[in-house]
């Protein structure tokens, strides 16, 4: 008998447990305000913001195997799908779109419909150059890590730094072999 | 006609935006892990939590006020009533009891029945001293002086810390005249 599949982003959000996402979009916000008065410099911030997902990355991901039923995916391409239509919804709760495959299918953009990261965000003129949302991107690269990918992610579009979206590219640099504990279910 | 009565906790919690409790678990982890090597004193980084929490609690209570149809509580009791059965249960979906009133009615204890800030976590030796959960002790300083309460408030007991429950004091220090914008809606 065929294993069950994997379940929709919906359907394990629903079933999860939660909190309020208005406390987590202040709590987000407190850290970041608390990086810049601790650190002063804003690239220093981005890189701390981005080494925050990448340590959440490389333990949220056994979440998401263990509630989530998706297996080895084939290739980067299912990967890249598999983080747009159940990642996000399973963890914020927002949908996100994959476009923009390059020839040879390692590198891609994702484009997400929301951001409750950035929810009553604004940022003054002394943050220019900030990745207000860059722990998501280092969450992203953490997490492919963890099943043998390692990825280069960057913002594209940012709608705090005045785009029309939020977008990111996903790019694969290479797949390093599994090491024991960090391997599915086969 | 009476206007509409105070929304249950849980009924709040069900209709207001939700992210994964897991994401805001390892979030707030990353926060205090990056504190401490940021500040290195376990006492300043009690000192900053609260502070953030603060932060967070002078915004978080506009939320509260505008989704709870709470309106102006008759005396500190009920408003410590009102953040153990609908705050707690509204941000972060648990259950809180009030416990142990002193005589005057101006301090009592509010035990938690469960705490999805520490899920997971245990603190390594070099942490002792550290609130882990300081964030939200501030976080009801600050709700409550935007509805013009002092208060003092302060852990009694924590599980991290080898307690059998969550427990914080709150300590009604002075009301202060309500000052613009911050009154509700009468």
């Amino acid at each position: 008998m065929a294993p069950p599949g994997p379940r929709s982003g919906d359907a394990i959000f629903a079933s999860v447990e939660r909190v309020n996402a208005e406390l987590f979009t202040l709590t987000y916000g407190a850290t970041v305000r608390q990086l810049l008065t601790d650190l002063e410099e804003v690239e220093e911030v981005n890189k701390q913001l981005d080494q925050m997902g990448y340590n959440i990355g490389i333990r949220l991901i056994d979440e998401f195997l263990a509630k989530s039923n998706v297996s080895r995916c084939i290739d980067f391409k299912e990967t890249a799908d598999v983080i747009a239509k159940v990642g996000f919804k399973m963890f914020l709760g927002i949908n996100a779109t994959v476009t923009n495959w390059d020839a040879d299918g390692t590198c891609c953009n994702i484009i997400l419909e929301d951001n409750p990261l950035a929810d009553f965000v604004e940022l003054p003129d002394t943050c220019q150059g900030l990745y207000y949302c860059n722990i998501l991107s280092g969450v992203i690269r953490g997490a492919l890590e963890m099943v043998s990918m390692k990825t280069e992610v960057t913002w594209l579009r940012d709608v705090l730094r005045g785009d029309d979206a939020y977008e990111l590219q996903v790019k694969l640099l290479k797949q390093v072999p599994e090491e024991y504990p960090y391997k599915d279910d086969e």
